[in-house]
């Protein structure tokens, strides 16, 4: 109503968490339901598409988060939220392709409760990044441990203590994706691993990653590949139900 | 020693919780570092190296826990067991085939916290029942919600309370694995998918159930197909977690 | 001959149902035995191609029905319509890259029988366009149920009269694919299952749909991984069964 | 009751359709929703259980059909009926591996509707023959016609009268699995593509047969690999919205 | 020596049948070998190497073959080969993108032997002209029979006597790739099988086709996806045999 | 008639080549089209219906093949042709377990052709015994130059003058199935690649050999892993129009 | 001739170093040449075959290897080499089901190398001690460093003095197959990655060992699954030279 | 600091071989660790990017190595260094599209041990070129034998005496991979097989040559698909040891 773009009825539908326009659907009501922000994918869409989805996204549930931004991406949403909410506060990972807004107003949750990530190189930044936005989005305490891969383990055992005083720790590894095994044993909080799509021939784009991540010989558990954003939401999940057990 | 079979070199090993006999190596120190038990696998032993092993696995850590038993697995450990601890308490579940041991002074952990456990249909039961052993013997809460598959969705819709009960849920299903996308929409808890080697054809033998876990359309991570003990492990990790919180 | 663009011999291959242009080849015969219009699929062809085709079709069966049509094809369909007859109905569907020609004396068949087209979201919007086209074409009654994915059931359970309420039902489903699974235990009718390419990494492209599809632990039958066409075409054939019945 | 093997409680399940015994669980709540009779699958069973599974499902449903049943399943429900229900009708197909079971006072359902069933020889004998025995027991008039594998063209030619009469035709084929195709090029009766997991090597056990009917250049919808049950499902529901049609 | 392009050593080579230029290597003494003539792969390279190669080939072998050339190629080699040899004969297949170029004092082999090339459809066009191309250079009288796919099996019988008079035959087919199976069951010709990459999802990109004839269920042996040079030229080994049978 | 076992319309049935027994059906007429013997695949069937199946085909075709025949089998097909057809002769093969009856007045054809077999090693025995079996039945000159794998070059090149006689050549290999393209590489002859299902682990039963052959960087044919026959038979069409150009 | 068991022209053979026999072929000549002992796979084969085959083996190379020798297998080689050569060594190795046999005059090699053999687990023993027999065989200074899984790193980083030592170095590990990529990280010797068929479900029987030891960050080559026998050789291979090289 | 380019900091973290800029990181530690070359991975970064890596590896760790360079990274590596070193040297492979940096001080080790590299055809250049590169980088004697393809096996065999003077020999193949193995059979010196992902269709993109090198019927090991550099540094590994070997 504020930028004088939505109808009386797309406003109703926007409080009760839904709202579609023109450049497709956003479900608020999965926020508020598990504590989750919905993600807005841009690829695939056209840089329009996105900024308008931003602005919906904020007016609907007074943030956004946007994955897979490619520049044209982020300029969009830049002048879109600019153009209809210049006082939200936009903030651009150049690294892993994320852009959050929040609104004036949106007062961001905080956890009491840490989520690790960890990452064997840099070509893990997109999904890890993603991870990092959505668990900090969700109010976790986020701590990431980087560039630590197996072929030079002395770098992972210098940073333990670091990974011992997470309550739950992503780990993200392309290639043959041996990371999260090795983390998880070093540690006794739950390890989330998270493929990556590194890797070239026979088992690249991820496959032998998400295949070692199944077959791990230590307890873990795992998202698809390159999924950063499902990895960091049920670290933030688990991050919650640790939240609340600490408030009772 | 108790039982005249370990030499003294052999009780000091076990002393530091690893154990190897003739019938294979036991490594309690797995199960000190992270709280999960130790699991023997009948699946590919003989009968009498189970028995030996579970033998070795109560006098090293106090308990014995036994997956894949098949009749003749069952028997050994009840064999071995009564002949070298007498006094131990063994319990056998038929559907799961889990078979495990406790020593007369083993004190088993309780956590505050609550496990969910869920299956679609009656094929569920090995996997489901071994995450239920492992959980169980890790402390946690394990509450059951069984036959609730997709197909008949108002079965599920009438045990939601159970489920929202819960401070985390791991969804066994095989086929088309929808159970876990579907429960994980209903509830704030983090959920853990299990896929089963159900079905036949093109994507049997779970991997239609694991495929259709890792895109899934709402957040949950999952474990390999038939993973019941890691499923159970993760769950249980969880679990340690938020009592741990509870109690600071 | 009206255009003055076919030859006398062409005409009469015209006539048994069958024409070959530069642009490609046209059988309308396969329309007349079994009552599916020929589609043209844009995909792959250049633009004069498919407007050339698009005007040998409304030659020689009176419609033409253009699928996966970019702007361009759209444009050369429209500009080649406008040329040869400009007194035919050209109908763009935007969302679904689908376009249908009616020439000024077609009479679209008319049955009484109901299709009813089902979608998880908004990425279901092709495939599920395609479907409707061919379905609309041989005369049905099309009925669409959409954003009705598993991860929020309460929406579909809002939706189950419209469902009850249709002779066939098409589902289609991206990701996991488990609406059709869902949808087919609510109902009586017969449910064809029609996979979508979303989805990434493992199982991605639509994989994970079509296995589901085929592992479904209810009765329902598959089309291929974005078959909209052959999805709403097995349901028009079904329709005609059920309005020859009634009319019998 | 009447074979003094219920409880009270048991049979006051029974009469909701739902019933549960030591050898399983008989859901005959689905065959009310869907009409379509629950299948007892023998593979996997023991043949006692797989006996009293039948005695259930006589006593739930009125009649047990039972699919892959070696000899010792068929002699288990044949003993097992004979004992508890002696006045009920047991019929055993060797070919197809199905036992169907009728209670002396059930009423098989009949329609006025056709289904074809069509195979390419003799080792498509056991899906044909459960398709066979589900349709028939939803009540349809189920034409056979056998032996007109692609390679024998001239075989199938003579029979395409037979074919037309039908209101929907299954087509099992292995190997290559061309039939269903050309069938379905011949007829204006929806056609449904039963793959067969004949066949060996490169594209063996159904692949190649799957594939091809997915890929079909012509209209048709496809099973599961040996999925003989749910197409003759699926014909069933098709053959029972016509016969409604008829009714009307 | 003539085009005043090679030194003597590279005569020399060229004399015994192996050229190496800047743009490539040409080894005439395969075709010296075995009949087959070299074959030019435009794909993946520039049209300034086709150019080049072309005129090598010539100066070689006396003649050149490029196959998969787009219209930079065709003009390359047009350009190039008019530069070098004015008064060679080059000829473009638009539809096959195949170009052949004879020199001027070139003698093409002239088999009695028939080779016959079937196809399903338009989309067959680029391998079933590959193997026309081959197969016509190594001398064989080749004689096609285009759009008969399985879908319309009419158009296929009525070319019976068409496919008789062959010596060997080469079918073509995409999507479910039955159309050597039949061809071949109704011949006493060897056939073989050229799967084309059409189709899509499932079993695309020629999958379906290719595992579909090597399971037929009648005797044919089969090239790999897309490959019209290696099944005209395997045609093309066999009619040079039959010739020579006949020249004794 | 003579064995007292068929009936005047069975025996009407076999006139025309085509017979049906309780123990299956035997298609002569495939026979007469194309000269390939119908194989009796004994796999998968019991001794009694192989016996059976003999018998049908030497009433039928004056001659019966069986292949994969076990102990068993060829016990039963020696007892049932002993019994019924005392005087037929019966050879059977031990290392690639085919039977060969003959009736006592059948006779075998003889062509004018020859037709190579090679083997890389003792584990091809079964496919490449398959193939000189038909070829051989079909009247074949057949030449077999066995255990010349390329890992030891020199053996197969000391049998280049045997091979460069032969009009067709087989080349069966297991493994990494090189042998064929090497085979080819030295002849001029048509060459039919044979995979065979030796090997483990990746790539293992024969994938590695079947894909080996079909990316071949010479020209050559494949068939199925493990086809022997279809192999030997083609090779044997092949070697009949050779033998009839001989003849003209 | 010692034995009584060879004609005159079999040992004739057999001195080339080359010998066949009812039970199968022999090829010493392979020994010779790369240094590398021929091994006699026991399974696939009868306990007869086998024993015959090392008595052969003995015979022509002085030696024999047999691998994956069931309980039958090495009775059956104790009782035939016994009977024909009293006097020779045989050793049995349980874990591993590998037998080798040393003829009473038969010299071993001794090279100046170290071979280094690691393991993860006891699943990995059969294809560790296949690599183990080999390399000894070949004369190589073999050390094992077993039970050092990457789950619990500290107790590999007990042992890198240990495989510091080593020339070369073979890592055995199923599941994940991570060990490889950690070993390589702290060595600068070659290190080959020997998969082994352990894990389950998705990527199970060796398949994500495999990818991911072909994806490792760091470098290694590899051989396939289970496939001891050939790291082995390769490692021994390497050894031959290294000890060459330190006596030149 | 030469170059003014880098912080007091910075050139502390390079004396430690590790460095990190704005482009991405350096990490030369692995190459004082197993004296294999760091590489820089041209594709997928920006031509900036790579030039700024090629410099910090200069002046980390003496010299760069940079590999899959287009022009656009070749210029920019050349505008770089002689940027910032104007005295260092730049040798740049047009076939391979690798680019060599050495610092004017850089002195290259010389090892006494040769590498052989074998190719089949021009079409393996890339990674044969990369081999060669890291090879001759560790010091090793490099000799090439090109263009030696299995389907023409008597150039290969023209230069078995030049592979049988290596100490280890890599050899690459696309298509169906034979290569290898041949070679492996000629010599007694390790082999590496490097699959190369040309070929087509079923099994194209290196699939079958990964398979057939794992398949191999002889002893060899083998890399993923265009693994070049690890193919080489294997090589270069061997080579070490070899050298250090002879100078004990």
């Amino acid at each position: 109503m504020a930028a004088g773009e939505l109808s009386v009825s797309e406003a109703e539908a926007a409080l009760s968490g839904y709202a579609t326009t023109d450049a497709g659907r956003f479900d608020a009501a999965r926020e508020t339901r598990r504590g989750v922000p919905e993600a807005i994918l841009a690829e695939g869409k056209t840089p329009a598409e996105v900024g308008s989805l931003a602005v919906t996204a904020v007016e609907t549930a007074g943030r956004a988060l946007v994955t897979r931004a490619e520049h044209a991406h982020r300029d969009a949403v830049e002048g879109a939220v600019a153009n209809a909410h210049p006082e939200a506060d936009v903030v651009v990972d150049e690294r892993s392709r994320v852009v959050v807004v929040h609104a004036l107003d949106f007062e961001p949750p905080a956890l009491d409760a840490t989520v690790g990530l960890v990452s064997a190189g840099t070509s893990d930044a997109v999904p890890l990044g993603e991870a990092d936005a959505v668990a900090s989005e969700m109010g976790a305490d986020v701590r990431r441990v980087e560039d630590v891969g197996v072929a030079s383990i002395a770098r992972l055992l210098d940073r333990v203590d670091d990974l011992r005083a997470c309550d739950v720790v992503v780990v993200a590894a392309g290639r043959e994706g041996a990371l999260p095994t090795v983390v998880a044993g070093l540690l006794d909080a739950p390890v989330i691993g998270l493929p990556v799509s590194t890797g070239y021939g026979h088992g690249g784009e991820g496959e032998a990653a998400m295949l070692g991540m199944l077959q791990s010989c230590t307890v873990l558990s795992a998202v698809n590949v390159d999924a950063g954003f499902v990895a960091g939401a049920q670290a933030g999940l688990i991050a919650r139900r640790i939240d609340a057990a600490r408030a009772e």
